[in-house]
Parts: C-alpha cells; sequence; structure tokens
C-alpha cells in the first residue's frame, strides 16, 4: 500500500455508515450497491463511508474462496471504488491473496483443490483519493461455533493506526473487539481517536445488548472512539441484523442503528450526545430475524412461493404466519394432509389458520395412499407405518413444490429436533427450516404474540404428532416444561449427564432425553438450514461425529 | 512432566507397531484394546510399542471433545496405560487440557458450549516406568478439506527430542509430517535418531505411495529414521488404511503393514533390511476402503443388516457386491421396486445379481403407490412424477428398513451427485452412501474387476435412472466419458469455467455442467454421508454455501 498522501481535510465531522445485504459470492452485485450508497454517502456530504467484513463477497463465501478468480474479482472491484472516491473516505471489506513462497501443504493432493499455494487475508481496505491506502487484515480469526475461518485466512501480523482527514483511525473486524487480546488496545496505545470495527455478525436473541456492552467496555478500557459496523441479511442460517453502533471514549452510547434495515445512516459526528441503551423486545427481534431469514433465503436462490404442511398445530401455524410476513399471502401455500385418524378439529384449524392469513389451502387427504403402501408391505405396523404417513406427506408437499417450481418450508421446532421427535424424509423435508431454533415453549410464545392470527384453538390444544390415534407429545416426552429448560442446558451450555442431574433434572429424565439427542444425530445430519435465532443452533455451526460412543 | 528417568537398557531393538480401530468418543473400550495389545507387544519382547494419532479417543471427535468430562477420561486412561507400562515404553495419542488464563471469547455466548475458557492440544504421550514422561503437542493442526483442528486445538509452542534406552527420539503428528516446516528437521539437529510420526491419515486411491515418498523424502532430507503409524478403520466418510511404514536415514524402506489391518507388527531394527516399495493395486484398495467404511459403519452404530434397493443397473449390482462382502450376504436383503415402466430384462437382472450373491431380493412394484399419488394430485406430470416414483422407493426401503432396525445404503454415484442427477428424498436416501466418491467410469472399472459376480449384460447395458419411458443418462447428460474427466478437474483440482474450457471441454458442455453442479448444491447437503476414495469427495470436506451468486 502507498503512503497515505495528506490533503488538508478539516477533521471529519459527517460520518456515513452503511448496512448492506450482499449476496454470497455476487461481486458484481455488490459492488453496484457499494457504489450506490457510496454515491449517496458523497451527495450526502459525508466524509468518511463504512461498509462491513466482506461486503464485497458476503458472509460467509466457505469453500468458494479457493474457486480460482473468485478473490481477484474483489481486487477488481476495490479498484473501481477507489475511482469513485473523490472527495470521500471508504472503508470497506474484501479479501486479498498472495502465494506462498514455501506452497505448503501441496504433498496432500487433498489440499490442492484447497487453496494450497496461496494466502488470504479477510481484511478492512481503507480507501481515499482513488486509491487503496490502507489494508487492515483480521487479527483473530474465529474457528467456534459457525464461523470457520482459519479453514480460508491468515491472520495479520499486527495492528496500526493511520491519519485521515485530520483523525486517527484504527480499523478492526469482528472478532478483533470480542477478544480481551484483540487490537483496541494497541491502537489506542498508538494514538487512535476511532477505531473502526466492521463486522458480519449473525442474529441471536439478546446479541444486541451484548454488543452494546462490548463496544462501551472496549471504548472505556482505551480511552477510544469505537464505530461498529454490521451487516443485514439472510445467508442460508445465518441473519446478520445490523444495530451498528457507535460510543464514545467513556463507553457512552451515541448512536444505535436500528436492526435488519438495509440503509446509510448519516452521523454528524460533533451533534451527537449520550443516548440511553434502548431496550430491545427478544420476541419481536426474533420474529424479524425469521421473517428475514425466510424472504432472503426465498429471494436470493431464485424462488418466490412456499409451500408447507398445515396440520391444525402450532408449530406450522406459526411457520405460515412468518412466512406470510415475509413474502406476502399469495407466495405462500398451506397444504392440510389429514390421515384416516386426523381430527376433525386439526382439519378445521388448518383451514382457519389459512382464512386468517389469506393464503390458499389446499386439502390433499393421504389415506388412500397409505393404504397403497400397507397394501404393498401387508406386514407394516406401529413405528414404520407413522413413518410412512410422514414420508407421504413429504413426497405430496415436494411434488406441489416441484410443479410450481416452489420450495418447502419445514415446521420442525429446535426441541423436536433435539430429540428426534421428527421422522427423516418425511416432516424434515424441505428447503428451510424457519423455526428449528425455536424450543417448543419458545414457538408458543412467539405464536402468543402475534395476536389473533393464530387461533385460540391452536394455542391451547395438546401438541401431538397425530401419527397414531390419541397420540400426544408429552406422553412420549418429558413435558415440555421440563424438556426445554433441561434442553438449553444441554445444548446452549453443554451440560453433562453429571451436570444436567446437578441441576435437578432427576437421572431418569436425563437418561431418557441424552438417550434421544444421541441416536438422533442422524437425522439431524440430513436437515435442511435452520434459522439461527439463539446462540447454539444445530446446524453449521455444531459437528458432531455420527458414528460415536460417547454417551455423557 | 517429569524428566526420563533413565535406565541402562541396550538401545531397544525390537519396536511394536500397533494399528488399532477405536471408535470415537468411546475412550474405555479403545483403552481395553490399547492396553492387550500392549500386553502383546511385552510379552513378544517389545521394548517400545506406538499407538497411532487420538488412539485413544478416535479420529476425529468434533464437538464431543467440548463435552464436559471428554477429555479428562483420556486424562484417567493414560494413568492406566502408565500403571501398566513396566518394562516397555509406550507412544498413544490422546488429548490434554488447561484451563485459558484468558478465558478468550466469553464475550460471545456462542462460545460457551464451544469449550471457550479452556485450550486443548492433540498430544502424543510417551509412557514409561509408570509415569507418563513427556508430552508433545502436534505443531500443523490441518483445517483443509476434512481437516478441522484449528476449531478445538492449540499448536505446540516447539518441538523435542528425549532418551530412550539408548536412543533418542523425536515425536510428532500426522500433519507435521506433510508440511515443508514441520519439526523433522529440529528434531534431527537435536540429535534425534528416530522420529515417530503418529498418523490418523485417511484413505484416498494412490495415498499410500505418497505417504512412502514423504517419509524417505523427511527421513533422507534430514539422515534420520522415520515411524509412521497410521490408524485404521471406518469413521463415517472416512476409512483409515493403516498402511504403517520406516524409512531408514537414507530414505530407504525398511518396513511397510498391510493396508486395513488391525494388527500388532513387531520389527526387530537390526535385522531390518532395505525392501523395494510396493506396488499398490488401486481398484483392490478401493474396494477394501468401502467394504470396511460399510462394515464399520454398520457395527459401530450397532447395526446389523443392510436394505437396498437393485434397480438392475450398474450401481445398485455394484453396492450389493460390496455390502455382501463386508457384512455377507445374510445380513443384505435387495429390493426391487419396478414401476409400470420398468423394462422385465432389469427385473430379472436385479434377481440375478441376487442370485448371484446369494442374497434375499424382495420384489415390490411401485406403480399402485405412484397411481395413488396421481389420483391425489390430479395435475401431475413431468418431472414431479419422475421424483414422486423415486420417493415412493425410498419410502418403502426405509419402511423395510425400519421394521427390521436396518439401515439403508444409498447406491448413488460421485458422477450423478455432483450434476445433481438424483432426487432428494428419493434416491438420495439412506444412511450411508458407499459409491459417492466413484464417478461412473471408475463404478464400471471397479464392477468389472469383480470377475463373474455382476451379470455380464448389467455391466453392458445403457445408463438410466429409468423415471420414464426410454430415459438414458447421456441423452440427460454429456457422455460419461467427458462427463468424468470434466468433473475430475472441477472437484478435485477446482478447476475454474475458464480453466476447463482451456483443457479442452467445450463451452457449452462446461456450461451446462457447471449450472448443474451449482444448482444442485441443496441435494448434497442434505446426502448421507458417502465413503471418501478421492483426495475430494462431496461431504464434509467440501463446504459450500446453499445461498449464493457465484457461477464460474
Amino acid at each position: 500500500m502507498e503512503p497515505l498522501h495528506r490533503r488538508t481535510y478539516n477533521p471529519f465531522v459527517r460520518l456515513g455508515i452503511v448496512q448492506t445485504n450482499p449476496l454470497v459470492g455476487a461481486v458484481e452485485q455488490n459492488l453496484k450497491t457499494i457504489l450506490q450508497r457510496l454515491e449517496e454517502a458523497r451527495e450526502r456530504g459525508c466524509h468518511l463511508v463504512v461498509f462491513p467484513e466482506l461486503a464485497l463477497c458476503g458472509y460467509f463465501p466457505f469453500d468458494l474462496l479457493w474457486r480460482p478468480g473468485f478473490v481477484r474479482r474483489m481486487e477488481e472491484a476495490l479498484q473501481e471504488i477507489a475511482r469513485a472516491s473523490g472527495g470521500i473516505g471508504v472503508i470497506v471489506g474484501g479479501v486479498s491473496v498472495r502465494k506462498r513462497k514455501d506452497a505448503a501443504n501441496l504433498a496432500d493432493p487433498s489440499s490442492v483443490a484447497d487453496g494450497a499455494g496461496q494466502e488470504l487475508w479477510n481484511s478492512a481496505f481503507f480507501i481515499a483519493n482513488g486509491r487503496v491506502l490502507e489494508e487492515q487484515p483480521k487479527l483473530r480469526l474465529p474457528s467456534f461455533d459457525v464461523y470457520g475461518e482459519e479453514r480460508y485466512f491468515t491472520p495479520a501480523a499486527g495492528s496500526r493506526v493511520f491519519k485521515f482527514a485530520g483523525r486517527r483511525l484504527g480499523i478492526s473486524l469482528c472478532e478483533d473487539l470480542w477478544v480481551d487480546d484483540g487490537p483496541t488496545e494497541t491502537q489506542a496505545s498508538l494514538g487512535a481517536d476511532l477505531v473502526v470495527n466492521i463486522s458480519a455478525s449473525p442474529f441471536f436473541a439478546g446479541k444486541g445488548a451484548i454488543r452494546r456492552e462490548l463496544v462501551a467496555r472496549r471504548a472505556r478500557e482505551n480511552g477510544v472512539s469505537v464505530l461498529y459496523v454490521n451487516l443485514v441479511g439472510g445467508q442460508d442460517e445465518l441473519v446478520f441484523d445490523g444495530g451498528s453502533l457507535l460510543a464514545g471514549p467513556e463507553g457512552e452510547l451515541l448512536f444505535q442503528a436500528p436492526y435488519f434495515a438495509e440503509a446509510l445512516f448519516v452521523l454528524d459526528l460533533e451533534r451527537l450526545r449520550p443516548i440511553p441503551h434502548p431496550t430491545d423486545d427478544p420476541l419481536r427481534l426474533v420474529r424479524e430475524a425469521i421473517v428475514l431469514g425466510i424472504r432472503d433465503y426465498v429471494r436470493k436462490n431464485g424462488f418466490s412461493h412456499v409451500f408447507l404442511g398445515l396440520s391444525g398445530g402450532i408449530d406450522s401455524a406459526l411457520v405460515a404466519c412468518l412466512a406470510v410476513e415475509a413474502l406476502g399471502p399469495e407466495r405462500v401455500t398451506g397444504v392440510s394432509l389429514p390421515s384416516s385418524i386426523t381430527a376433525a378439529e386439526n382439519r378445521e384449524d388448518a383451514r382457519e389458520v389459512g382464512r386468517r392469513l389469506g393464503i390458499d389451502v389446499r386439502e390433499i387427504p393421504i389415506a388412500s395412499i397409505v393404504a397403497a403402501y400397507k397394501e404393498a408391505i401387508p406386514s407394516l405396523s406401529g413405528v414404520p407405518v407413522e413413518n410412512v404417513q410422514a414420508r407421504v406427506r413429504a413426497t405430496l408437499l415436494m411434488a406441489l413444490a416441484n410443479e410450481g417450481d416452489a420450495l418447502v418450508l419445514v415446521t420442525g421446532n429446535k426441541s423436536e429436533i433435539a430429540v428426534g421427535y421428527n421422522t427423516l424424509y418425511g416432516d424434515t423435508a424441505g428447503a428451510l427450516a424457519p423455526i428449528a431454533d425455536l424450543y417448543k415453549t419458545e414457538v408458543y410464545a412467539l405464536a402468543r404474540s402475534l395476536g389473533g392470527r393464530i387461533p385460540e384453538r391452536v394455542l391451547k390444544k395438546a401438541p401431538t404428532a397425530e401419527l397414531r390415534p390419541g397420540q400426544r407429545d408429552e406422553d412420549d416426552l418429558p413435558p415440555y416444561s421440563v424438556l426445554d429448560p433441561l434442553l438449553r442446558e444441554l445444548v446452549e451450555t453443554n451440560a453433562s449427564r453429571e451436570e444436567l442431574v446437578a441441576h435437578g433434572f432427576s437421572e431418569a429424565v436425563v437418561a431418557d432425553v441424552l438417550s434421544r439427542y444421541y441416536r438422533s444425530e442422524y437425522k439431524r445430519r440430513q436437515f435442511p438450514p435452520g434459522i439461527k435465532v439463539s446462540p447454539k443452533a444445530f446446524g453449521s455451526g455444531r459437528r458432531v461425529p455420527l458414528t460415536h460412543g460417547y454417551r455423557d
């Protein structure tokens, strides 16, 4: 990078923050958005405009980073941004590449497709006056939960501070702020008066407050203003929720951007005054996250319509509501798939859910199809028949979706996924599972918060898979009021058998739940992406072998 | 660790190498095997016995490493090995743990379940005279392809050399040997006369020769003997193939253990003479890998029987052969699932395959079930009906397996998986996909190598999914003689669109294949584990977003 050619700006006072919603891998399209927002920021008199981490390629491209030419497009895009940077400074996230001197790993052919022979950096680029003037790679590469950056990136050798328009700026990336040994202290000691952290930080309930505390703490610890700029948008399991913010050098909150909004925010630094920390409504944010997650999954994958099974139960009613909020009623079709044992009440409730939401509801009875299977395998009875019912429903839903070039939404919740209370290729079949990260008790809470959109009877009936006469979830499983707190300890804090018992759950219940949990891993492996709204969701943030002998 | 208390041994001359087949996470069970082999080695007069990487917990436990108590069991196991180490030195792989001083990452609740607050090391332990005397952690943690060790482990600070029985030993772990900047040079310069590399190195075709070259090169470069000790056994997608070996200080091969054999090998060092590099038969090894992969998946997961659909085609015939080789004919049931368009020849061939293998073959026609679906959705036609047929077959196979507490084997090959020439929840449904990493042309080669076990007519007929009358794969796809070499460039070397065209594939074919490849990612995401036999298989060694806009 060339040294910064200082101009005679006054200290910049007008700052632009852009929460972009990139499409992973679509560098040209993302560049176009960035250039539009850059132009908008210039027109509104911003001296500096900041885009999030990996705004050029989206978060996270995974092995696409190793496709030849993938990173080169970002280098070209940076030059285009440079050409558009007259009169305004830009900070934007992207990737840089360098050939390895040692070409390490090339002994192993398994590394040939995996970027052996090159090094990549997850970097923030500072651009002004027609040039890329600074590159700050990320120092701390996260590899826990859904993150796997060490697979791809080399960590920065260090961090620095540079001058722009009368200020001394330090830049860091996401995780650099979260760990105690990140670069903020170094940058403050080098005289930074503003540390800009560009992030790609996915939502979970309660994260906004944690971020505000974190940014305030780093600011206060180091006596430096900290600007936090986050992505928005759904990307497979993740929903980036924006909520960018600025804390002053005493940790005071000076600005808080709204969640989930794709927008430019303009801040006049000299006019900012401390504001109180807002109180987030977790249920409202979970709902908005799921809605954006559905909308972006459908839109970014080039679909416009979804189908889902409506059983008359709470899970499918809730998913239908959220899908309608995401896509509009004309893009959602509910399908009622009654069997010979489906209660009339449940058929009615499925229709009533559809009526209240203004969506089409088709009813396709499955009894004759199930009978055809029984005729083909006369010995079938018990659980295998229950599974056949669930798979017949999946086959019908997939057929309708295939016909209409649409997607199927899976209506399973986190409690049933955790204990495998579902049928693989049956109710697990579909493209996206919107409420897969909500425990059953959270499903009720969110459904109740939606006002009258879900019929009272649906809210009140006992949960049932309705695969055999008189079946109720709580005859098979511990009551959800016990199961859900236990699962939360098990999944979110990784509590062991011993710890669960110490927390007051009975040994018998712990043994039953752990047994179900371990033996249903194969179902989770083939489960579609679920939208993450908790600190620890099933899916890519959790890697467990299928074959193993650990049972505690 | 305590310093080594030297005894007055002569330089040890008898070395035991144990290729163990652990069950991931079953530390007590793996310990039992280790203690038996240790006793056997002592009885046979070994001075030192070496077990592979992570022999105590199996490779790879993934997030089980973060279950509270998981690592503690290994610490207890090490003490048991120490108590059994009278008169013999032991090198064994396991994990050690230390609380973090800084408790980094604890700001992020997503890290709570993920071992934040502790550091783990992937270590080799040297045990003798009743004590754990040395711990050598791995220096180079792989995170490419199927490996993700940086998620879990801290790299070693350095490597050292210690004396045992008149020799100077250095220990390294797997990847430490593969990279050019690994510890072998350091250990040789510290006077090591034997470097022991304990590995967990999964099979792919041709890897044995690469390993021999690698070990010989490290030995020769550094003038030191190098012992390479590898695991055996199937673990989900991976098959560890053993093939342990010893190279002398001029790179000469002194010992080569057989592949796939779970055994103790005893070497009298002073009697070893250089042997020629063996010539591996890649088809035979691929077959053995798949057979062991099937056997261990079924056995280690507590099953004993498998079902598979027999179409009369080559893929299912090959999988049936391999399953019979793995489990015996009485544990394999073939199911012929003819539709109204299935050719009589294919029904006969399905029966003939079963007859030659001595397995039960059930025939269940699907026409009446498919008709029931068409009655339920009268508009159904075209591809959606083809998909229904495939899903009816899956539902029947799963019902039979559910009835018999058995698993379903998926018969899909790598060519069709690459281009999505399959039906999600149809022919992709099952627990394990034995030939998922064989291109169609490799399926033929392996099938032909099996002698008369597969009928000649099955080997010669044109491949067809037989989902519509007269359908042939090569009417829908490029001929396999073009498709497979193209796919190999795309998958194994990650060739771009531009590079594929430069390699001589027509632009139209490249465009068609890339389009199919990118748009079928969602099918691969929900695919069961396939047995890896190439440097780059679909599955956990390949991470690609579902939602993305990259098309080159």
